[in-house]
């Protein structure tokens, strides 16, 4: 801490592709986004720093725009965050952007709306450019059933049917805002807005609709598997590798922009 | 060869991830594309084959769409070479189809057209998740005026002002069919297709073009390094990383593919 004491808190918009670390979250073994970040922005404040996510990703999950914030007894521009970080971080990470936020400001708790884009590549033969960057499938898949079908996660739901064995959380509701299944050429894009999620929550969506796209399963299916409340019964969890955080909203009085500049992914 | 001795010729779709090779053409002591796939298809075949491809790109270089041809004494499936050349590649390396040819077609001298992409990704902070996929520029750069100052390429024209010095080419006239420059989002795609190509041409277009999507040389710069014909008056050759060799066009009664499936890149 300086001689002052005074801390500021920043607030970071973050890129990183996911394949090369266990998670976003700090582990002692394993390569993280959390402590690749945490050691560069160290270096930038000349103190220790922790770094609080928005969502905290998987191994092998990438993120668009995760959003992090940390408390720094350092002065320094803004800018300077941005440009030290990613001189310090590995190619795998950016920093986009930096901000200015009060106390008040929570990159966890403030969040009003996190969005995921699931991609699946498919086309018969493996992906080559798009190798840890999509989910594959040789299957052909009717996009428009699986949008049909997708609609009836929507809502305020118990979501037991799609969440992890291992998943944490105190309780299974989550308020899905919009899920949108759309195919670009040789790729299905799979959006899911919600409030917040459980573990594996878009990987498990997205592995039911792959069974329904392809006709292993009615359109009706996701709908029945909340009813049930079965996660054994769902589909498979579709691979990490196909999985992007890509926005994270806050109230605007925060000042943090919640979306990607950039909306073609992969 | 088989006790027969009789050939047949065979046409692949190829896509690569070029970042960990030294290029296309087979190196004594660096990893290449051409002799990847040459052992992975000799494996396929049980006895020695030898590749000949449409573009040979340079090191760094991608292709979402690569044509190679090669002859072999096996009798395969037209499937069993994509599926059986897949197992035995490295993972940046994916054949994406099989084609009987008659012996009348050759990868790269049938080749009527040729068509590249060069991407860059404009922002301020570094690429994370597209780490050698593109190339980076934080500067602003204007779409529309590198659209009207890339048209003066169209045309057969002595293209020596846009070829390296290590250019192998007999002659340097080419005929360029067009020029698009259009944005997406944060990205600048530099769309060209010509009969052939010279030694780094499209890099040196995109790195001609940048410099007047930057404003730092006048729209009609293009047209006067034409004229001028001196390599050494022109842009700085843009990084391989944004390139992709994306479509060859053959007289359609080879039945060669000749677009890719997918026009998003990347």
């Amino acid at each position: 801490m300086g001689p002052s004491g005074a801390t500021q808190r920043i607030a970071l918009v973050l890129e990183y592709d996911g394949t090369g670390f266990s998670g976003w979250q700090r582990q002692p073994h394993a390569p993280s986004v959390q402590a690749a970040l945490e050691a560069a922005l160290s270096r930038v404040a000349d103190h220790p720093v922790e770094a609080v996510c928005a969502g905290r990703t998987d191994a092998g999950v990438h993120a668009a725009h995760q959003v992090v914030h940390f408390d720094t007894a350092a002065q320094r521009p803004l800018h300077a965050w941005v440009l030290g970080a990613n001189a310090h971080l590995p190619q795998a990470v950016s920093v986009l952007s930096a901000h200015a936020v009060d106390d008040g400001f929570h990159a966890r708790y403030a969040a009003r709306r996190r969005a995921y884009r699931y991609v699946f590549l498919c086309r018969r033969a493996r992906p080559a450019l798009l190798a840890h960057r999509v989910g594959w499938t040789p299957k052909g898949l009717d996009a428009e059933r699986m949008h049909e079908a997708a609609q009836a996660l929507v809502g305020e739901q118990d979501f037991s049917a799609f969440r992890a064995a291992a998943c944490q959380a105190a309780h299974p509701v989550r308020e899905v805002f919009s899920v949108t299944v759309q195919r670009h050429a040789d790729r299905v894009l799979i959006d899911v807005a919600a409030n917040a999620f459980l573990h594996h929550m878009v990987r498990n969506f997205a592995g039911t609709l792959l069974a329904v796209g392809s006709g292993e399963r009615p359109v009706d299916w996701p709908a029945r598997l909340l009813a049930e409340g079965d996660r054994r019964r769902s589909g498979v969890t579709a691979p990490a590798s196909g999985l992007y955080l890509c926005g994270v909203d806050y109230p605007p009085e925060h000042g943090v922009p919640g979306r990607p500049e950039s909306p073609l992914l992969p």
